[in-house]
Parts: C-alpha cells; structure tokens; sequence
C-alpha cells in the first residue's frame, strides 16, 4: 500500500539502505556503490545488477524486488528505457524515493523520451516514490553519508545548495570545500519531474542543519510558490540565487539543458526587487558570495579602509571598491597621524589606502599596530586588507614562510579588532607564489577570516553582504 | 654647453653608460647597479657613492663629476633634500637623462617638498637634462638592458607600457611576463616634473618596435596634448588606458601618490568617446586586454562558439558572453547533425555551446573533428574553448599529461581553422589541477592562443577587441 503522504525530505536524505540498480560490475572504481562505500556511508548498500554476484565485495541482487531487506533510497543507473519498469520495482518494494541519474529523457526534445519520463512519474506517484532528477547528479550529505563524488569533504557545515546542474555542483563544490566551505546537503536535481526547487526550499527553510542557502535555477514551474518559499527561507536564512538563461542565448541552452523555461529577464528582476535572495551570475560568485555570508559579521555601513597598498594598486582598489557601491573616505587627521608615525614614508601611504611599511617581514609587523589604529576610527565600518606577494619580496624561497607568518599575525591580530576584517589574496603566478598564498589563504580561511581573489570580488560580495543587511532599507 | 633641443627619447632609452648616485655599499645585492649587471645591462656602469670605493666589483666615484667617461644616464637613489646638488653636476657633466627613483616631493603635499622638486626640474630644464619622475621605477628595455628588476623577462616584445605607478608596474609586469607579453619598453614615471605621458605616447606612435601600447594614467596637464597624442598613436596601434582616480575616493587617492588632478568622470567618457582607446579599469584587466590585441586575430564579427562544456556550466558561460556584449547563436542544423555524430550523448549539448566527449581523453579527441565542424558553420565568428581541470577527471596524477596532450592537439587544431580561436582555462584549486593547469597554459600562450582564467574575463576583452576593431561603427 502506498503511503498517504510523501515520506519527508529529511527521511529521504537520510535512507538508512541504499540501492543501485545498474551498478558496475566493470567500473567497480568508479562506480556508485564505490562512491558510497569510499565516502564513508555506513547504512546498507545493496548492489543491483542481473549479471553479476557480487559488486565491491557486496552480495549484488538481479532487482530491486529481490533485495530481502528494506531498500530507502534507489539510485538508478540505467538506460532511460529501462526506468518505468524498475520504477514498479521500486513502488512494489516501498521504497521512499529513487535519485534518477539516468538522463536521456524530456531534455532531449524528443517526444518518446518525454513519454519515458511522464510513465516513470506516474508510477512513482500513485506508488508515493519520491524523485529526485532524472539527468542529475543527486544528493551530497555529509551527514547521512550520501554522495556523488567521494572526494568531497566529510565534514558538514551550514551551507546547502540545490541546482539543476550536475557539472556545475561538482565543479562548485570542489570550489567551496577548497575555500573552506563545507555543506548541510547539496541536491543536484536536473529535470524536476517530482522534486524541485520549491520542495527543496521549503525543507531547507526549516532545517536547522542549514545557516546559508545558495540555488542554480534554470527554470521554475510555479513562480508564485517558488516566491513564497524563498520568502519563507529569506525570513530566517540568506539565499543566494544564481538564475542561469537570463539572456537569449543563455534561456535557449537551459531548454536544450533541463528542457526549463528559463522565465524573462523582466520577471526574474521583478522577484529580485521584491525579495532580499541575493543574485549571482557565475558559480565563482556564488562560492565567493556564500563564504562571505559564512565567515563575514555585517559591517555598520559601506565605508571602507584599504590596507596593504598604497601607490597605483591603492588608487585602483580604491577606484573599484566605489564603483561596486562601497566607499573608500580618508581617515580622520587623528589617525593619520598616528599611522604616520609607524609608517617610513611619511605623508604618502597614510590617508586611505594606507601602504604598510614594504619590504617583507614589515608588512606583517604593521598588522599588530596599524590595524588598532585604522580600526578605532569612526570614519571607517570594514577593514580590507590587501595582500600581495610582491610585498614580501615575490619569488624568494622565503617567501612562504613570511605569507604564512603574516597569515598567523593577521589572525591574532583581527580577532581584537571591532570592525570586521577581509582579506583580498591574488594567487600569484608562478609555481612558488601560488604554493605559498595556498598555505597562507588556508590558514586564514581556516581562522574564520574571508578570503577573496581580487579586490574586484571582495567588493562586490562586500557590498551584496551589505545590501542584504539593509534591505529593505536600501531598496 | 648645454644642446640646443633635448635629447630625443630613443637615445635615452638606450643609453651608453649608466651611473647610479646613491649605489649601495651595504645592499649591493638588491641595488640598482646589481640589478643592471644581473639584467644583462652591457654598457658602462659607474656607482657613486663619496662613502665606497667599489661597489659589485665596479669602481665607485664620489660624485658624478668625478667619472673620467662620458654619462649618458644618471638614476638618483639618494634623499630628496642632495637632488638640487646632484642635478647640477648631472649639468656639468652633460648628462642626457636622469631617472629619479627618489621620492618625497610634491606627492608628500609638502611646500618645502615641493620646492625642492622645482628647483631639480628647473635646474634640468636649463641644463638640457631629461627628467623620469621623480617617485617612479624608471625603465624597463630589454633591448637596451635597462631594468628596475631583473627578474623580468630579457626577451624584447612589441607591448609598450606607461605608468604613474612602481609597484603597480611591477606587478603587471611580472603578470603580462607570466602571460607571454613582452615588452618593448615600459616606463613607470611617477611625478612627471618633465617628461610626461604625452612626451612618451609621442614617441611610442612612432616607434618601430611597439606594436601595442597600454598606460596607467593618474593626471593629465595638458588634456588637449594627450588626445592628440593618444589620436596619433591610435592612428598606427591599439591603446589601451587604465585612468585611475575616476570615483571620488580613487581621485583623492591619486592626489596623495602622484599629486596628479585627476579629472572628472565626465571628462574621460568624452575622451573615451572621441577616441578608440580601450578603457581597463585593473592591472589584470590591463594584461588581459594587451594579451588580446598581441594573440587575437580580429574576428568578423560577435558571435560566439562556446566549445567545452554543456549543460549548467555552458548556460552560465552563455549568459555570461552574452551580458558582455557578445552573442552564442545556436548553430545550424547542419552543424548539430555533424556533430551529434561524435558526440555520445545525441541531442544535449550540440547546440552551442557544444559539450566535447565528457570523460577524460575523449575531450582532447573531439577538437581534432569538433572543431573543424563548429569552424565551418557561417552563424559563427569566433571559438571560444572552455577548458577545465574537472572534465579531464580533475586531481587525478595523470592530469598534467592529460592537460598537456589537450593543450598540443588544441594548437595543432587550431592552426587549420579559419575563425579565431581563444581559450578559457580556469586555474583550479588544489596545487596538483594548478601546476598542471599552468604547464598546459605555458603551451597554449607560447603558441600564440590567448588564454583567461574565466569566461567573464574572456567575454569582457573579445568584445572590446571587436569594439576596437568596429570602431566607430558601433560607436
């Protein structure tokens, strides 16, 4: 007997047995159950495959049916052809929901296909299977043990992200656990034939396993209840939204993509107006832009003190935090003054940007004095400091010992100060720059202290941050 | 005597004996008269210095009116307050130029500063001696072997560069080398007491080995000099501009490093009106911008094959082309029909963008037939590669031969295509995809492919190449 309500997202993404029908017997390495099994998940996983007896050590089963434990959770990797009738396997077993990897289906355009597809959700409907896909790469938790890349981090964080892409997920979460970030549970959904955006949304609303959310929207079939649940997540969370097919070229490769309506410009600037969710366009972006809302306090207000360069690099970061909306105004005579008197070069570096003393180990020296200074004046709400590895003598051999040196002294040094403090580190170019702002960037991110790239990020995401806190106010 | 007109600038370029006033006995390893020695510099060097007898092996001098050979070239490295002094026996011994690296006059916003400042400038003047600063790095010619830093590269290049800025230019430098830009000759040169931007873009229209000429501007004296100048050398090669200080914040900053007056915002729109200079608002922007006109042939026009990836990943890099200005049509049936056949997954990805055979090496495999199709298709102006480490199986250890092969079939390709190809290659993370990603990036740039770390980047500079090329049809 099917049950009378759908069983709850957070049952489904905690299935105590997983099964995979068409696992590998073949692709052992590389394949589902391995992923499992190399992650970590510790409930039951039941290998499903006709012409094999055993898949990575595991007793495998010719269905789904034959399997005589209870089965939760059903990963399918198989032909699309094959999906209706392993989706009555699934239904004739009581399994709660089934994540479709298999693709080849209304994304194609092709009407069989789509007719494919209809089939297998109507059976899983009356059968009260849930689905999440088909064409997607599933669900990433490091909680339950889920996963579609065992080479994700296993710790769980307070960021969640839900998208309808599956390269896309991968390449970003590579991205985020490598700047820090780590995750409550990641979906990646694809086609939406019974789980979408708004279901998901809705669960993540209330899961207090997740602090931050961020989504990669394609299309969205009910607008008003996709507005509501965002509404509903915005009332207790951040949501960063990253709409893809925004343009024409962009809203024609989403169809041939998720077969979604990607939705106009117009409507889509209409639902950012009317929300707080903060809009993205890259997924370089929406890293940058979920590890500021990770690890960043909300500043007083936009003004901000530049420190690390002075010179041309000073006027440039100056010209681009203004142009993305923050403000660079000189420091009070007071504290110029003072910084005058730590900094060699009198007169030049002092009025905002302030140059640390150049020349290698000075640069991190400054940090203990300066920074109480620029931070005490009331002119100024954030600290960014700049680091460059042309500072600290670029491409000497010990140059990794001084970045990571400053790092440590930075980190102390921040954690006494009032106004909230970012970090903007360039990777370098060389082999030996960027090993060495690897290890430095890591110990800050470690240390809860944002990193960014490029000024140009840092203040566009600092700006966003700033935005969202005072929003409605500033709309 | 002083020479009736000033010496021309090709000759102070290529000075025959250079003395450096204020050589350092204590750090002879980082000082100017090492760092020409170590660059390679084969004319004469003499150190002055009243304290030294030798200096790296070199006789040193007390003053410059003590050397017993001719003086084409004096660098100052001594405190402001001796410039007056030293200027005058630069007269006495008829010197032709002089580069002030030292600072600490009118940018300090100091009378006496100042006064100091017009006292060596006027001194100069009536002596016939060019001055470069003071406050600035000096120059940078391969060719001549004049260098503020050694590590740069030796070879010569047709990229010329000016710049109010030290650190800044050598951060660019350093950039620009690492991209395969090379130089023909860069001049950092602060203050500008008496040589100016318009004196070097003057010469630099005229000179045989520039092809290409980027400036970082802070202020300008004579506006209507530098249009026409900047008209002159648009005239005969691409120019590229960075105007920094254009926001508030960014015009204040500028004041206190240059003493320069900025300008109003309004002021440069119609300069970038009137002319087809290219604005740049980064270092990074500027090295990618002199990349482009130095590796990109023109295409026909805007529209855009994105050649890589598909689905979510080849919407957002759709939207992203598209919102800088390009287009991504979708290609001709003809096309899609062409490439479903290489392709696995019929139906998804042969829109445009294309996704080449996910899966390891299938992705370098489909460049030797993908291409040619995508290249023959009349919808299409340009190709633009995404590659990435992820598609390649990202941090596995065969990555770098993997990247490396891409990298060779890539070149091989691209030589036998009619329309433009350009190559977006995202560093990644973890410091295996790094090394592996700059090893592939080293091949593709030494073959004369133009690579971005991002699609964003890449679609800013293509459209103002076309922009460039258009102009002023677009205008």
């Amino acid at each position: 007997m099917p049950p009378e309500k759908p069983y709850p997202l957070d049952e489904i993404l905690h299935p105590k047995s997983v099964a995979v029908v068409g696992a590998s017997a073949s692709q052992q390495a590389g394949g589902w159950v391995s992923r499992l099994i190399n992650f970590g998940y510790t409930g039951e996983v039941y290998p499903v495959n006709p012409r094999a007896d055993e898949i990575n050590g595991l007793k495998a089963y010719p269905t789904v049916r034959d399997i005589p434990y209870p089965v939760d959770y059903v990963i399918f990797n198989i032909p699309a052809r094959l999906a209706p009738q392993i989706m009555e396997d699934c239904v004739a077993k009581g399994v709660k929901a089934v994540h479709m990897f298999t693709a080849g289906f209304s994304e194609t355009g092709r009407g069989e296909a789509a007719e494919l597809e209809r089939q297998t959700a109507e059976t899983a409907r009356k059968g009260g299977v849930r689905i999440i896909g088909p064409n997607c790469m599933g669900v990433y938790c490091p909680e339950s043990g889920l996963t579609f890349n065992p080479a994700f981090s296993r710790e769980p964080g307070k960021v969640a992200f839900i998208a309808q892409t599956g390269a896309g997920t991968i390449r970003f979460v590579y991205l985020a656990n490598d700047m820090g970030i780590h995750f409550s549970k990641v979906i990646s959904y694809g086609n939406a034939i019974d789980l979408d955006a708004p279901d998901f949304l809705e669960y993540l609303a209330g899961d207090d396993e997740t602090g931050i959310i961020g989504c990669y929207i394609e299309g969205v079939r009910d607008g008003r209840r996709f507005l509501e649940v965002v509404k509903k997540c915005l009332s207790a969370k951040p949501v960063v939204i990253l709409k893809a097919g925004l343009t024409e070229g962009g809203a024609g490769a989403a169809a041939s993509h998720t077969a979604a309506l990607a939705g106009s410009g117009l409507v889509w600037d209409a639902f950012f107006k009317q929300t707080r969710a903060v809009p993205v366009n890259t997924i370089e972006e929406m890293a940058d832009m979920l590890l500021t809302f990770s690890h960043m306090p909300c500043p007083g207000g936009r003004r901000v003190a530049i420190v690390g360069r002075g010179g041309g690099i000073g006027v440039i970061a100056t010209d681009t935090c203004e142009r993305a909306g923050l403000r660079v105004p000189p420091f009070l005579n007071e504290t110029r003054r003072q910084l005058e008197e730590i900094i060699p070069e009198a007169g030049t570096g002092a009025r905002n940007p302030v140059e640390t003393a150049l020349g290698m180990a000075g640069a991190a020296d400054f940090y203990n004095r300066g920074l109480a200074i620029v931070d005490a004046d009331p002119q100024i709400d954030l600290i960014l400091i700049q680091l460059a590895v042309d500072v600290y003598g670029g491409r000497q051999p010990y140059l990794k010992e001084q970045l990571v040196s400053t790092a440590e002294v930075l980190i102390n040094t921040a954690q006494a100060l009032a106004k909230p403090v970012a970090v903007v580190f360039g990777i370098g170019e060389d082999i030996n720059s960027i090993t060495a702002v690897l290890e430095a960037r890591q110990k800050l991110l470690a240390a809860g202290i944002p990193v960014y790239s490029s000024i140009e990020v840092a203040a566009r995401c600092l700006n966003k941050l700033i935005e969202y806190n005072q929003w409605p106010e500033t709309d």
